[in-house]
């Protein structure tokens, strides 16, 4: 039971973090004081009731508890609750979402208590997710895993995918805190204050379902008691709140979303908090100070092994790859959405399956855990088709806002798989992945490039998009051969060649046999395997563009933000000869990946007339 | 009740469709006859029960039952089930998966009784819910719509976005059948043949859940004949089904998914199923002919009225020209992801609010929705930040192999949002929308340019996306300027410019005013407002190519598939001049919406840099 003197010194707290959260955004002009106030109790409960576990000093020890604030836009919360904690002047707290401020407008880790970037809402369960299965499989450490829900956000599927995988996974040491405060951006959400269905519908996916008012101090301590208790369930605090608590004339109100108090209006507001005690300050809990489960020593990966001439996926290389650097890697963790058996991840999960999760047909849930994964110093190889790497672009966008040091791997690329038809082939993914900030895209041709570019993937830090083949390929390259990031090959090239012919994975094929029969005809031409799309070689495009008259390149992906538009933009600047695309221009169909290629003139009979077209 | 003919018609009828099944995909060497074997009797049930209604010589009939397999890859069923109904021959079966044939690998429009394109997971529903609105609450017809289900892809969070939204738009004219086969693509599902799991977590999202044998012909039509009585509610029809059912060796097996069986395996099923009535023929009931609710007679919409040099966020002029066109596009709908009041749908919500349909933070079921309505032959406009677009990409991906007339409205694009930070600024919207074929990618500068385009979106069939800004900006054109896609505006123009300044939005304005700087400085630039970023307005662009020595790009978004390579690609062809890009190439921060453009180097200060370097 809480001690009335706790409960006392968790209100004056609570008045403090309120006090922070005004003066804060209205200050700042911007922000969401209505947001933070409604969690305030349950908050302050977590960090000052001897709940959260946390040592201040070393934000990054693997003991410490973590706390991700799902709906981001609570950030002034969550900056005043380590001002309460003693870890931000409140002259700090004026540089609230200033330019060059860590404390931005939603949670991002330039401040560094902050887990991950977050604003993008149901997004934090996931991230979540990811952290408590470190904890309870990988790491084996006792920690927690909190994470702050917003109600309105609960209508994100996200969500759902989220709370279905923590009970798959007997997640105890991960505990949501849901805010319902009933009203959204612009109105009441679907719900309301209908606790019941919350209670009704998290307990249905397998969770602990605890209610409580999320402004009684006692009811909060009690529920976090209760949630301690629970034994391979995940748990979910439903918390009645009322959004804008503790200053009346906001109170409950729609039209505060987003919106912060003028100065007067501030001024009242305080008044209404009582006495503020601006110099006490809370003591968070320390963690016991554990050690980490080992990994396995590091340890050189074996030689790769392909015979000459002999056709292999890039998907199964890619399998074979992450088996082969494990030893050196063995941080790495392979995550798949229900497809391992043509992704090939499988391969992986066979041999080390502990270090494998599946993670079912839900992706955007996946990219999530994989942030939270990757948060916890793990290396996550996310793999799934191409084509369904877009279902998770949000939480991938959202990952690049926190640094996280995720590999996602796309199978089954472009019109090359043939007769499962267009909702399969991956069309738009090289172009989603180059978007992301400091991002690497690669695109092997052949099962040794694939291996080596999946251990430059584990060796480089960042995001790195490895987009695999369906079809099985010929090997082309010695299991000597380097590739970079940044790399590429020069495979055909004379002091005669006419054109460049640029292309990587399947087309790369199709680019050698049009040498060949260009060849035949006294045509020579530059054929160039660029796998790696971003960094791209400028170099050796910059030489190419010198020496030939014009240049081709040819894609099987839609031509709008690809592999054409990729070697464009790097030349652009130095304009020196045409650049001809040939990329999927018309609606795929199911056919044969001879058909398909012919049809959407990427093979090398369309290779072979655009050369003729472009020297006659 | 059933009789017994009835029941042995049908059980007769669900034989020869399992023998178009397995004959289907063994003569194709791939497709998914498992899972449309689980499905048989369901399907069979439904068609030839008397439950559907649909006629078969007008497909498009608004009095049609609407019916989606959103497990697209049981296609074989779908197709099976057309030639038991004599729409396809047997012959025509023949064609599966091939190519140009309409009977591709997944559902496709390319076969006039497909509703949508599936095949990517966890859509159907959302689709579904949008030929149910449109039922229910648009055309006021009494047409129900079914949707076919896989246990796997409940696993995907769209699906629990569906199943609260039809709850709270209270579809009882949508009835899902969820096929529970307990196995997915490569192993048994999270919850396996645990049917309780699934009644009690659809119920509790207020669904009538209704459970049956899958493969018995009198539980299935007593289901639906149950469903037919529900009021308000939307109804699963939760089904215990056997993947692979009526072939023993295959039955209830791993590692069958997505496989075909052998000529010689294929001989034995069909021995399995017994005698085979290859001309009998099932009959589907014909709906009812009624007309659909009478729409507002079409008139020309009102003048446009902005005062000159008033400053105007492009998004309010969005609200006001939704409005101001609705006269004359009475199908227009408009959704939002509950920010309307940030988009500005509201402004059309509070004038037509039987025209709009809030979708809360949801934004796959959104998108889906729309698809569904689009092909009801509604124009469906869709709201929410441009930032919060990802979260649908694989629904986007997928409209577009539906045909889907959707117009996509993402707010709030840029840094030039300001405090709020990365996690709401849509930095990668105009790379998504470029890659969706033959999409439409609008970035109006001003209200007048928005409302102008707002009316041309609407007049054209196909996707479009418009990016609108949060900030204020200057009316620069008179009511009178005409806008077409496909169109430019040159705004700074003479014999002896040096350079040509390329811009759109909100960059729009620093180009034009770092002509008026550079210009007292003797240096003149042309001004092209590219407002039409695909298709692009080639004829200006060269022609500035041949005028000036250099082009700069300037967007507020990331330089990957944006605005200036969409412009280096056009441009590449013909290879002139250098184009320099100027984009937002670091992790952007909060601040104010200055000192971002400032900071990424896309305002007018880094105009005028760029020209001085290039001139120099």
């Amino acid at each position: 039971m809480a001690t009335e003197t706790k409960v006392e010194t968790l209100r004056k707290l609570a008045v403090l973090i309120r006090y922070f959260i005004l003066t804060m955004t209205t200050r700042a002009g911007s922000g969401h004081p209505t947001s933070s106030l409604s969690a305030t109790e349950l908050m302050t409960c977590l960090f000052f009731g001897n709940i959260f576990r946390f040592d201040a000093d070393h934000p990054q020890s693997p003991n410490n508890d973590r706390l991700i604030f799902s709906k981001g836009h609570a950030s002034p919360l969550f900056y005043a609750l380590w001002a309460a904690a003693g870890e931000l002047t409140e002259d700090e707290l004026t540089d609230y979402r200033k330019f060059g401020s860590p404390l931005e407008g939603h949670p991002s880790p330039a401040f560094p208590y902050v887990e991950a970037a977050t604003g993008s809402l149901g997004q934090g369960l996931s991230i979540g997710i990811g952290m408590a299965l470190n904890g309870k499989y990988l790491d084996k450490l006792p920690y927690r895993t909190y994470v702050l829900l917003g109600d309105s956000e609960m209508a994100e599927g996200s969500q759902w995918e989220s709370l279905q995988i923590a009970a798959h996974y007997k997640l105890d040491n991960l505990i949501g805190v849901l805010d319902v405060n009933r009203l959204g951006q612009r109105g009441e959400t679907m719900v309301g204050w209908d606790l019941k269905f919350y209670e009704k519908t998290i307990s249905s996916f397998g969770w602990k379902a605890i209610l409580c008012d999320g402004h009684s101090i006692p009811e909060i301590l009690a529920a976090f008691e209760e949630a301690f208790r629970s034994k391979d369930q995940p748990v979910m605090v439903i918390a009645k709140t009322i959004k804008g608590k503790g200053v009346s004339f906001i109170e409950n109100k729609n039209g505060w979303h987003g919106k912060t108090l003028n100065r007067e209006e501030c001024d009242r507001a305080l008044q209404e908090l009582g006495t503020i005690d601006k110099s006490l300050r809370g003591e968070i809990s320390l963690p016991d100070d554990l050690k980490p489960k080992g990994q396995a020593s590091h340890q050189p990966p074996k030689q790769i092994n392909y015979p000459p001439d002999k056709a292999v996926a890039t998907r199964k290389a890619y399998g074979n790859g992450l088996v082969r650097i494990f030893p050196q890697f063995p941080n790495l963790v392979s995550m798949d959405g229900e497809v391992s058996n043509s992704t090939y991840a499988e391969i992986f999960k066979e041999a080390h399956p502990d270090s494998f999760f599946e993670m079912y047909i839900a992706e955007q849930n996946m990219v999530g855990t994989a942030v939270g994964l990757a948060r916890r110093g793990k290396i996550p190889f996310v793999s799934t088709f191409s084509a369904f790497m877009s279902r998770a672009f949000d939480q991938i966008r959202m990952s690049q806002y926190s640094n996280a040091n995720i590999k996602f791997i796309g199978s089954h690329a472009g019109v090359s798989i043939g007769e499962d038809g267009p909702s399969q082939m991956g069309l738009q993914d090289i172009a989603m992945f180059r978007t992301i900030l400091d991002s690497v895209v690669l695109y092997p041709s052949d099962a040794v490039a694939t291996e080596k570019l999946v251990e430059e993937s584990a060796r480089h830090f960042g995001p790195v998009y490895l987009r695999t083949t369906r079809k099985e390929t010929p090997v082309i390259y010695s299991p000597d051969e380097e590739f970079i990031i940044g790399g590429s090959k020069v495979l055909r090239k004379s002091d005669r060649d006419k054109v460049t012919v640029i292309a990587a994975g399947i087309t790369l094929f199709e680019a050698l046999n049009a040498y060949e029969e260009l060849k035949k005809e006294g045509i020579l031409i530059r054929v160039i395997d660029l796998y790696s799309i971003k960094p791209i070689d400028f170099a050796t495009l910059q030489e190419a563009a010198r020496i030939t008259k014009a240049m081709i390149t040819v894609e099987d992906h839609f031509p709008e933000g690809g592999f054409g538009e990729a070697v464009k933009s790097a030349l652009a600047v130095v304009a020196t000869i045409p650049i001809h695309s040939l990329a999927v221009g018309k609606r795929p169909k199911s056919g044969k990946p001879e058909e398909l290629l012919d049809y959407e003139e990427i093979s090398k009979k369309a290779i072979v007339q655009k050369v003729k077209e472009l020297i006659r």
